[in-house]
């Protein structure tokens, strides 16, 4: 999962436990890998009777270009224009992003299966569909639509245009204004975006197969890949693939559906006070969005809960209290998306709450890293990072069937160093020519100086994920808005540059780790690191144009996207807007008290998190996540709600019936999200072409429907 | 299947095909008989390895009196409350009522289940639960919920109100009015209640011994409560009841949820414009009534599908010709409720089809029942009037053990023939005395007409009831409204003298109908004759208070009661006052070509209903039925929409899994039905108290909305 904020769960001295507890969270994973025991976390328990790769061994390998076909790419690039739009509102509604990989994989496999399908029924097959080509596809997909994730439309691109402007309280300055434009976007992605793809390239042996980092999603979607290509796996697959379809088509003709009561603002269902309209004021509602039902059905119980839990301390507890000291605290007749006024308190205290986790995940990560490296040097064997949960004690691992057969394969197709490090110094210097041209106030040597640090970064966070699953790559991106703001200064434009060096800096950090993760996943279906390059190189290329494309989509379409009041408020582009002018301008310009709050909760957040790592097992997993418990303060409870009934209704189903529920929850959450998601293609094009919604559903309190009645009467 | 209108399907010569027919449709028979084969034509296809009274034959049969237990009247009257407020909704919002038997005799054996399970927990039972206690529950529950209906609160008795009066063309004159009171509403029902248990009493041996009619209700529902008392029947038994409580809750939270959105006309769920705002203001969307979305499971797919035909023929086709037709048809600017504009064409033209189906089905019953009994005296044999399918030959059927000891139980326990004889007289002479003085207009004498043609008549009902399933009884009724109506002219009050003896006729005639369909209940579940009929008095005198009271409670609560445009338009009660109307004056005043249309209707009617009965089987079950038809040609077809609902669901369920879906269609049906009418309870209670709903989900067009919220920002 990522979220424009800081991810949590990185590593404790203890780190099997620790990755053990990530599995126990991420219901995700496990369920897709029901039918292979806990094979997540050791490789060697994924043993069936015959190892996997002796089931596979009829199979031949196709060399690293007959992985590469052309309909691989064609299918990739229709599934990264959905995934794009699913995370593009995303991005935009509450910037909680869970992993699509999962949907990817099902809906790559289905797509290519269609298409061989009908070949082979005209006997026109040439080439048979390969698990390599479907990693293929599935590299691709997530290459590209991770870039409309780490592009930052929903956080530091967006926050840097008038409309984010606005509403901060900083005085509007040209230099601190870049307004989004087709353009300079999709040159800007192409400037940062394959930086990340050089860095690390060199480094893959070491993490995959010295280190032998789990990798959680990229083992996860090679188990899912593997299973559909046997042929037991495919029976499974195709009832999964009918579940997800079923689910989509519903979740979409719901979007549809809902799409005609939404003539006017405040209109439809995702107005419906569910809970009254004294909570919906309160943003308490159920808003029927079947994507965070999904969303809710994928994320651990504990996610949701912190969720729930931070939107009713924050407009069930805190946002009222202060309410009642307005005129006080904070000036009376201010408008309500000042940050002068309530609005500031909500914007700040989340960040606050957010930077807290970050850094205490920042810290830990560092610090079991150190320590696992000094143990390894110790112990001269570089083999076996992950320590034993008794306590330190590293574990010799036998070499498997499937473990040679891997290793072989994925050392035979090697990337030349030369070529890496050519690569990274060609792209370097390319966008410190080009990135000063497109932002002003960003200049040569501050890209320079974070070109020369990244690979370091980048190695942290590749290695971190490979542990933990969490990519760190927005802590980096926050880091690098406070470092290159300050440096840049509030006469240099420094808003503009911090923003856009935190660009430059997630995209190297956060391509690294998705890098890694495809290789793990390659390495463990026996494709070749080549064709995964390419196709990491090819979905990049791709996510270039359509991350912007469709950010320029919902831009054009949905007038008020970044008004806090919208249905699309994108949380993270004011949130981060204001990261900058603090590391900028310094913290003078908060109301009354929210200095205080902002750092009651930023020691909560750390003091939070060191409980959950010091807890016992069984009270660990009721703590709350403080980065879930930040996001509904500045959004509201309605998301955490929908994600809530996701969870009680897996909850439920898991009551009735563990074992459909685990095979099918996420084919059924996927269908939820991606139906949704599609949905809201034609809802933007239909908004272009100016198709309104022809009705309003419209809830209004029994006095005021009476008083409009009698107006309807008049007229 | 009750209707205000006219029943439909009775029998033509070759009866033994139509009454398969008849279970061939009534899907709701069928299914609660699944566990014994087709049982319900053909006594000796009950047979299962063991018979049936073979298996019961180590449970000793209680005593009358025993039979009549304190514990079976308590459950006996909250279920008929509960019925009868179910009833009146259906009777005050379309006038469609399915059989509820079953719902009945589900909830009544888990009731008494309960009380019996407490008990026996406590160690404090005396008496087990026995299924003539059963029997004796559901006698006295479907007698008092009956009342609900034939007392004619949707019907004639709230036709006599001014409410109604003012939607007629008549002028209105006193004579022809009388407004609903609780005291002559009790009055009234004591009276014209209790003589139909009299009229059919001293003959029920030659129905059901001698002539062995079928009764389908009354079969099914004693298959259904032997099925609840042999020990495999239990286990179904509780699962059934489990899934109607699901569905039940369900459904009850579901119209509690509904109703806060309700603040104000047009506002909520039942307002929805499902289809768009165009086809709402014609009548069609989806009104979310979960009631009727149980009733289209209940009833066969070829009545929704006729009701929704109905619906589309008139108000998606001939309502907008005849608009057009405005200031040419019938006068201009006239009130939307006038009979004189195209309110007229609604309701006359349904009419006449009720009439003409109504002619025909009673015509065909007399044809039939004609021709049976001049066979079976040619043949001399009594004991089998229902001739063979081939074309008439009478079989004579081996008796069994089963009818030998049913016939033996229910020879036992004789009611005298003075008694009955006494009985009917006695409460004729009150009845002729006590109604002239609630109805100025009702003469005695035509009391004592009526009194003495109604055995006859309640006879022929009685008996095509037991081959059919459909009591004639509004037919008869009917016939009364026109003859009495006729008779007593303008100036002597004939619109309430042909309401009221419609009401007279209508009891009688419907009663003993219902009191021979418990008999065949009784015969085959071993209960005393003598204890279902003082069970039948206890539910109708019980009957005579809930069913006025229930009324009384709608009539307080929902203001609007009987206006066509409101939640509970009565139809029927307009319907019937502008028969009497017809009967009294004649054709003159309907609007231009009214009358000509009324003819077609009448004509087509009785085509239908004749190539229904003359087309062979195949096409015969796609040929519409009038009577369904003409239902939405007054009301639209909302609850068509509604009822095709509840068919799709059932077809898709039969599709996925038949077994689940006919043990377990009725079950959810009736949860879905009951707890949307349990819930009509505490809305009318809150609704006497002035609880008001907080919030109006109101649907405005896109137009009226930016006029409707620039109107609210300037409050």
């Amino acid at each position: 999962m990522d979220t424009n904020g800081d991810p949590n769960q990185p590593s404790s001295p203890n780190v099997r436990r620790e990755v053990e507890e990530m599995q126990e969270m991420s219901t995700l994973r496990r369920r897709n890998n029901a039918n292979s025991g806990n094979g997540v976390i050791d490789e060697e328990e994924e043993i069936y009777t015959l190892s996997v790769e002796q089931v596979f061994e009829s199979k031949s390998v196709p060399s690293w270009k007959e992985q590469l076909t052309i309909r691989a790419f064609v299918v990739a690039f229709f599934l990264a224009v959905l995934f794009s739009v699913i995370v593009m509102k995303l991005n935009l509604t509450t910037g909680i992003i869970p992993s699509l990989n999962v949907s990817a994989g099902l809906l790559g496999f289905f797509f290519v299966r269609l298409w061989t399908g009908l070949l082979e029924k005209f006997g026109m097959l040439r080439q048979p569909f390969t698990r390599q080509e479907n990693t293929v596809i599935q590299t691709a997909v997530v290459a590209a639509y991770g870039l409309a994730f780490s592009g930052g439309f929903g956080s530091y691109l967006f926050g840097m245009s008038s409309r984010v402007a606005d509403q901060a309280p900083e005085a509007k300055d040209a230099k601190d204004i870049k307004d989004p434009q087709l353009t300079w976007m999709i040159g800007f992605m192409f400037c940062v975006s394959f930086i990340g793809l050089f860095a690390l390239v060199p480094l893959r042996k070491i993490m995959i197969i010295d280190y032998k980092l789990i990798y959680p999603s990229g083992t996860a979607t090679s188990h899912l890949i593997n299973g559909f290509h046997t042929p037991e796996g495919t029976k499974l697959a195709k009832k999964q693939v009918k579940m997800l379809g079923k689910f989509f088509v519903g979740s979409f003709l719901w979007g549809f559906f809902q799409w005609f009561y939404t003539g006017g603002d405040d209109c439809g269902f995702t107005s419906f006070p569910t809970l009254g309209l004294e909570a919906y004021t309160r943003k308490f509602y159920f808003d029927f969005s079947s994507t965070y039902v999904g969303v809710g059905m994928i994320c651990p119980y504990i996610v949701n809960l912190s969720v729930l839990l931070g939107g009713v301390l924050s407009w069930g507890l805190m946002w009222p209290l202060i309410e009642k000291k307005s005129g006080d605290w904070y000036p009376d007749n201010i408008s309500s998306t000042s940050l002068i006024g309530l609005q500031g308190y909500k914007v700040f205290i989340s960040i606050a709450m957010i930077l807290g986790d970050g850094l205490y995940n920042f810290g830990k990560v560092v610090f079991y890293m150190v320590l696992t490296v000094i143990k390894n040097i110790k112990k001269k064997r570089s083999d076996l990072p992950v320590s034993d949960s008794d306590g330190g004690d590293i574990i010799p691992k036998p070499t498997s069937f499937d473990d040679d057969k891997r290793t072989q394969l994925f050392l035979k197709d090697q990337i030349p160093l030369w070529f890496a490090l050519c690569g990274y110094i060609g792209v370097a210097i390319i966008s410190i020519v080009a990135l000063p041209i497109i932002f002003k106030p960003l200049k040569w040597y501050y890209i320079a100086v974070a070109y020369v640090l990244a690979p370091v970064l980048a190695f942290c966070n590749a290695y971190g994920c490979g542990l933990t699953d969490w990519s760190l790559a927005s802590t980096y991106g926050k880091l690098a808005i406070f470092c290159i703001g300050a440096w840049a200064g509030q006469g240099g434009g420094g808003v503009v540059a911090g923003l856009s060096s935190c660009g430059v800096m997630m995209s190297i950090v956060s391509t690294a780790a998705d890098l890694m993760q495809d290789f793990k996943t390659g390495y463990m279906t026996l494709t070749s690191p080549k064709s995964m390059f390419v196709s990491q190189v090819i979905g990049t290329a791709m996510g270039c144009f359509i991350g912007p494309c469709v950010f320029w989509l919902f831009y054009k379409a949905f007038k008020d996207i970044g008004l806090s009041y919208s249905d699309y408020p994108a949380p993270y582009a004011i949130v981060y807007r204001n990261m900058a002018i603090l590391g900028v301008d310094g913290l003078g310009s908060l109301p009354k008290n929210c200095l205080t709050l902002c750092f009651v909760f930023f020691a909560a957040a750390i003091v939070i998190n060191l409980s959950r790592d010091l807890a016992p097992e069984k009270i660990r997993k009721y703590i709350p996540l403080p980065m879930a418990m930040a996001i509904p303060f500045y959004l509201g409870s309605y998301f955490a709600i929908d994600m809530c009934i996701g969870s009680l209704t897996l909850f439920i189903w898991e009551m009735v019936d563990k074992a459909k529920a685990d095979q099918f929850a996420s084919a059924v959450a996927s269908g939820l999200i991606c139906g949704d998601g599609l949905w809201t293609l034609p809802q933007s094009i239909l908004s272009l072409a100016k198709v309104n919604p022809p009705i309003c559903m419209k809830f209004l309190s029994r006095q005021m429907n009476e008083r409009v009645d009698k107006y309807i009467s008049t007229l």
